[in-house]
């Protein structure tokens, strides 16, 4: 992180606010329209059940437009894209910017593929209201903004803070910056997660379902920043306290669900 | 539930009749072909295992229709469908409909989204054995049989009895009708389930499965009411014993699976 | 088996050269390039992850080749092909072949439906390194291979061993053969591996993530003969181990991918 990058605020569960984000949400059990990838379509379910969302996998190119008006979040991730899923993905996300319903953009391995890459490029073109990633992903689209070029694949999240900063600037989303530590920001104000656990790393899905998360905050903050980091502290409480329990990658995602629809409860 | 619908039987678990379907299904272990959406597809098969059957997803235009033709019962369920989906679904239940190979249809969320709703009333008319489907998709459906049109997310399987009764009589198909209370109907007998547990809604894929069981019940039982009525009475009884041993949706799942693996063994 | 397939090895865990072999692949963590079924993607990408290896599900003809380029090793199963996973496997598999990029064939169901072991039968002309399959699909594709005919589903691995020997002659493939004990061969060795448990039969895709292991072995061993027997041995005793603590074929996913995460580093 550089100086020109403070961070405004360190957000960590509990926190009267976040609980009262996290009521919100389970009164609202908002509606998430995700368009997501082959590998977390169940996991991303479960975790939007879990902590009390609607989930609804809606993605055909004839229902997503149509889909786009009911729900109340979308979800584009484009993990495993295919050439029917882009053309989905490009329908939704336009209906979403002419209808206002609040988007993120998971630009799964954005920079490392030509094809996803383009595509990715035209999708960040229909206003996402966060966009969410890994350092390397966060890089690599900041690059495509006109930011300094580079992909690393293990590159901190601190080292990507700045081309966060910038990539929310210039897009006007939110971006929300996964790592060791995560980072939230809007291009002007930061706020830093820490947390979560090193488990987290091999359990397919756990940044994947974080951007399901952000979605299912988004209609019931006052704020995508808010939305982005109440969903990111939540998170990584979760999965801490997850870990405390697992044996293993395989515990630790049944331990993951099942925190997460107690958190805040007790 | 209106005085013309009245409930012949209410089924539980454990009784020797649903031993005897149970210990036929475990014998034969049906081969189930299913077609079903990409967020159960992995939970589905898990199901089917468990129980006994065998299960397979082939779904491709090219080979549904040979594949009905070795399988003993079919499952089509619109869930994520797409235009390839749709096209395989239609060619698959066709060759039930000729081969006369049982199949459950499970329409989810039709009435919602034009598109399927126009395929399923297609698929509809390739004479499901069995139509599975919850309060808000039995109603709608049966609007688009002619009776009376209403979709309301909120409704009670109470509620859409009526509807159910008149399905089951307008498409000669056994109609599972699932919700708080379980509802399985010919048209002329009512069968009610009573169990399951609050927490089936936190676990994606509770309602598509029970459609996944049905169909493997189909092939060992002597009609379809009462395969339907099985795997509902199986299901309900699963699902409380698997809520007894769970502290969440996470372990919820993995006990359900377990158990399912050893109701009626010991 | 016939007196003309004798045993070379017989191999099981542990030993101190699988434990070689496993430490090779967690310090190389190789990058596993996956086009597989619907049904088992998540657990495919979970099992990988938990050993220490890093999946990616890059499944669309645009993207396939480029990949392929970036990939330690290539996994194709044709469980739930369609027509477009097709192209994209044709693709992937003619990328290896050029790029001498190591490959895994799962031909999942060849011989049962036509337009599968027509690709099957193309997929294998491009030479995969390693060819894994359950008794019946091994003599399957053998015929096609001009060996003797014959499906049967109820044959052992014993009775298929005579095929797998014959098919890694005329394919210059490793051949892995599943069932009660494994059988691996390049055509002149024959090593076997025992354990396992009867539950793996009960939860979907324990052989489809075999492949998958045994593409990760691939870039760290010095021989595809050992890479699928380090694979086997590994995958039968963690199975085993995970049979030990399972209450059904739930919690038995969980325990095996915790097991498989530890497996060796205590």
């Amino acid at each position: 992180m550089t100086s020109s990058d403070p961070i405004t605020e360190s957000l960590a569960w509990p926190r009267p606010d976040l609980l009262d984000d996290l009521d919100r949400l389970r009164r609202k059990a908002p509606l998430v329209h995700c368009i997501t990838n082959a590998v977390v379509t169940n996991f991303t379910a479960n975790v939007l059940l879990a902590v009390g969302a609607s989930p609804a996998m809606v993605v055909t190119t004839e229902e997503v437009e149509e889909f786009v008006g009911i729900a109340d979040a979308l979800l584009i991730n484009v993990g495993t894209i295919t050439s029917s899923d882009a053309e989905a993905m490009l329908r939704a996300a336009s209906a979403a910017d002419r209808t206002n319903t609040p988007w993120v953009l998971d630009p799964v391995a954005v920079g490392v593929l030509a094809y996803r890459t383009a595509i990715v490029e035209k999708l960040a073109g229909f206003r996402p209201t966060v966009i969410r990633g890994n350092a390397s992903e966060i890089l690599a689209l900041n690059g495509l903004s006109g930011g300094a070029r580079g992909v690393d694949a293990t590159v901190s999240s601190d080292e990507a803070l700045p081309a966060a900063v910038e990539l929310a600037r210039s897009t006007k989303a939110v971006v929300a910056l996964s790592g060791k530590v995560d980072y939230v920001t809007d291009g002007v104000d930061v706020i830093s997660v820490e947390g979560g656990n090193e488990i987290m790393t091999k359990v397919t899905g756990t940044g994947c379902t974080l951007g399901a998360l952000i979605a299912a905050f988004l209609p019931v903050t006052g704020s995508p920043l808010r939305a982005a980091a109440a969903a990111s502290a939540i998170y990584a409480s979760v999965g801490e306290r997850a870990a405390w329990k697992a044996h293993g990658p395989g515990s630790f995602a049944v331990a993951f669900l099942d925190r997460l629809s107690t958190i805040g409860l007790q």
